[in-house]
C-alpha cells in the first residue's frame, strides 16, 4: 500500500497543521507529490483523519493507536475506528509516545488483522533491531536528539542510518526502513536515500515552515535527485534483491 | 451549553457505535431526543467526532483529551483538534481511562480556556469531593464495579449519589453532579435523578442494546417520568438554589 | 508521630544520600535535631530504608508507595514492606512521581490501615485542596518549578503558602500543612512557617550541601527562629484552633 | 556471577517473603542450594535487599530498577542503590511489571554499567526475539496467563521454551534463556532444562507453598535429573557450542 522511496509528513499536533488547516496542508501535499511524481503518506491527528481522508487520494496514517480491541475502553484509540475513519496505516512507537514492548507487539498483530500497515519508530539501531523481530511493514529510525532539531539525521548520523538498514535486514529483510529527525531540505532526503533508508518521515520541516509548499516541493526533489543517482536509493534496492 | 436534566449516551469503543454505526446511533439519538424533548449528548471516538458532529445538532463530546499544548505531541489528543472537529467538551478520568491528579487539572484549565466543557469522572465520593476543588463543570459518579454490569448504580447505591451531590455542592455549589455505571433503563433514570443528579451517563445500556431505539426511548421516559415527580429533578433543584 | 514543626529531609536519588551515604546523612541529622531540639523525618531510598531505620531513632518515610496488597506485584512497592523495613509513613505523589488520582485514594487508606503516616504532595493551592479532600495526614505544596532551584516558595510564592494552609483547612481542618520547593537556608523555613505551614521538605538544600551538617543545622536555626517569634508558627496555631 | 543451570526464585510482593519472612526464606533456599549442590538466586523486593544481602551469600536480585540515573527522582529504583544494598542484578520487564522499549534498553545498558546482570522477562518467542537484540544477559520467556497457575510453560508449552531458545541464539548467541511461569515441581524444572533453557524462575511455586522447605527441596531435585540425563541441559549446551 506504500510505495517506496516514501515520503512519510506528520502532522503531529501542531496547530498549523489542526483542523481546516490539516485539510489544507494534506491538499497542497497531494499537489506537489502529484505534480512531482513522488510517493507520498501523510499522518494527521485522530480527530481529522475522517475529514482528511475524505477529501485527498493519498495514503493516510493514524499518528498512534492502542493496543485494543472493540468494547470498553473510554477515550482510547481503537485501530478499527482509525481504518474506518480512513486510515491505512499507524505510526507505532513515536518518541513522542513510547509504549511497553509488550503493547508494540500487540499493536502490530492487530494493525496486520486489519490488513492495516504498521510503521515503528525506533531512537537507534539496537532499538531498530529489536523492533524487527517483531515483525513490522516497516522501522523508522529517530534519534530523539535530533527531533524538530533542522539537523538532519542523514548528515550528522549517517552511520545510524546505514547500521540500521543493515541491522534490521539481519534480522527480518522484509522490513523496510525509513529514517527521520531533523529532515528540513531536499538534501537531508537524498542523502538519506543514498544512505539505504526507504523514504523519511518529516514534521516540523514542512509543517511549521514558513512556506509549507515551498517546503514540501524541496523535500520532493530530494528524493526525485536521490531516484536519479547512480549512488540512489533504486540502485542499493536493485543490490539488496 | 448542556442543559440538565442531562443524558450522556457514551459510544466507548464499542464496534456498534464506531465509523458508519456511530453516525448512525447519533442520528437515532438525536431523533428520540427531539421526539421527547429532552436534553442529551454523546460521546463518539476522537475518530469519529468530525464526521458525527458535522450531521448532528446535539452536543458532541470527546471521550479524552490529553493536558497538552499545540506542538510535537505526536499521537496524543490535542483539546483544540477535538474542538475544532466539533466537541464542545470532554469526558475526563473515566475509569477506564483513569489519570493522574496533576494532568486532570491541566485538562479542566485547558479546556476552560477554549471554552468547552469538562465532565470529570470519579469513582465514589471522596473522589468527586476531591475533583470538586479542582472546579469541572460536572462530575460524574461512577462505581467502576457496576460499569457494563446492567445493574443501576441509582438503584443498589442510591447513597453513593445523594452523598456525592451533598460533598460536591459542600466544596463547590456551582458543579453539577451526574451519575452513571449499570444505568440500562428507564426507570435507572429517574431514580438517579429524583437522588438529586443532574443527569446520568450511559454506555452498553444503549449501544450495545438489541434495539438501540428502544433502549433509547425507555431512558427518555425515564427522564419525563422524573421531571413529572414531586421529588423529581426539578424540585430538588428549585431547593439547592 | 510526626511532631510538628516538621524538618523532612527526601533524600531522592541522589548519590550522596544513597547506601552507605544514606547512613550517614541519616546518622548527621539525628544529631542536629537532637542538640538543636528540633523534630525530623527523613526519606531515604526503598533500598535503604532498613539499614537507616536500624541505626537512627528518628522516623523513617518512604519516597513512595504503590497501591496494591500482598500477591504477585513484582518490582512495586509494598506498603507493608516499607513499614516492615521501618518506615512510619510514605511520600505520596511527589511532582517526580505524580500518581493517578483514583491512586492517591487507594495509597492514603492503605496507608492509614497498615498505621502508617501519609504526606501528599501538591503542585499548587487547587490539587492542595483536591488532595485534602481524601483525608491523608498532611499535604506538601511544593510549586514544582522551583524544586531544586534554591530560590524559596516561602519566599517568592508566600501566597501559595497562605493560601493552602487557608483551602486545604476549609475542606479538612484535621490535614497538617507543609510546604517546599527551593527551600535551602534556615530564613526558608522560618518564613515558611510563620506563613502557616507547620513544616517543610527539604531535599537538595541539605543532601547536595558541600557541608551537609552546616546546611543542616541552618535549617535548624529557620526553626527555632519561627518557634521564637510571635508572628511565628505556633501564634498561628493558637488563632486556627 | 550467575552459574547455570539456575534457579531463580521471585520473592514478588508476597506476605510469606516480606520483611522478617523474606529472611528467613532465603536461609531457607541457601541450605536447600547448599545441600543438593544447585545453582540459585533470590529476588526480594527492594526494601529487603539489604537485609537478605546480609545474611546469604547466594546472588540477590531486585525485581526492577528504573531507567534513572543519581539525581532528582523521588520514588524510583535507582540501580546504584539496589547494588549498594547487595543486588548483584536484576529483573527487567516482568510481565507484572511491563516495560517501554526504550526503558528496558536504558536498564540494560546502566545496569550494565554497574556491572550487575539484567534478566529481562518475555511473553513469547518473538517478544524474546526482539529483546535478544538489546544485549541483556539473560531472557526468561514467561506465558502470563501461566504465571501463578501452577500449569508449567515446560509441560503445556514446550515449543514456546525450545523455539525461544533456537531464535534467540540466532539473534544473540551470548544470551542465556530461561523459562518460568507454572513451575512448581521439579519435573517442571528437569523439562525445562532438558528443552534447552539454562534455568527457571520460579515464585508461587516455592513462597507460597505450605512447606516452602519441601517444595524447594523438589525444585532441586528437579536440577539434579535433568543434569543426569542423556537429554539433560549439559548435553545441549555442549550441542550449541
Amino acid at each position: 500500500m506504500l510505495e517506496t522511496p516514501l515520503v512519510i509528513v506528520n502532522f503531529k499536533t501542531y496547530a498549523s497543521a489542526t483542523g481546516e488547516r490539516a485539510v489544507e496542508l494534506a491538499r497542497l501535499i497531494v499537489e506537489v507529490a502529484s505534480e512531482k511524481g513522488i510517493s507520498v503518506a501523510i499522518a494527521p491527528q485522530h480527530a481529522d483523519i475522517h475529514r482528511v481522508a475524505s477529501v485527498v487520494d493519498i495514503p493516510v496514517l493514524a499518528q498512534h493507536v492502542d493496543p485494543i480491541s472493540p468494547g470498553g475502553h473510554t477515550g482510547w484509540i481503537l485501530p478499527e475506528a482509525a481504518k474506518e475513519a480512513g486510515a491505512i496505516g499507524a505510526l507505532v512507537n513515536h518518541s513522542e509516545h513510547r509504549l511497553r514492548l509488550f503493547d508494540i507487539e500487540q499493536i502490530i498483530k492487530r494493525v496486520k488483522e486489519l490488513g492495516m500497515v504498521s510503521i515503528v519508530c525506533a531512537d537507534n539501531v539496537s532499538i531498530s533491531k529489536s523492533v524487527a523481530a517483531l515483525g513490522p511493514d516497516m522501522i523508522a529510525v529517530e534519534p530523539p536528539e535530533l527531533i524538530g532539531s533542522g539537523i538532519s539525521v542523514s548528515k550528522v548520523k549517517p552511520d545510524v542510518v546505514r547500521n540500521t538498514v543493515e541491522e534490521v535486514h539481519k534480522v527480518n529483510p522484509d522490513v523496510r526502513v525509513l529514517c527521520g529527525a531533523g529532515i528540513s531540505v531536499g538534501e537531508d532526503v537524498s542523502v538519506a536515500l543514498q544512505l539505504g533508508a526507504e523514504g523519511v518521515i518529516i514534521a516540523s520541516g514542512v509543517v511549521q515552515a514558513k512556506d509549507q509548499r515551498a517546503a514540501m516541493l524541496d523535500i520532493a526533489e530530494g528524493v526525485l535527485t536521490a531516484s536519479g543517482t547512480s549512488f540512489g536509493w533504486y540502485g542499493l534496492r536493485r543490490e539488496r534483491q
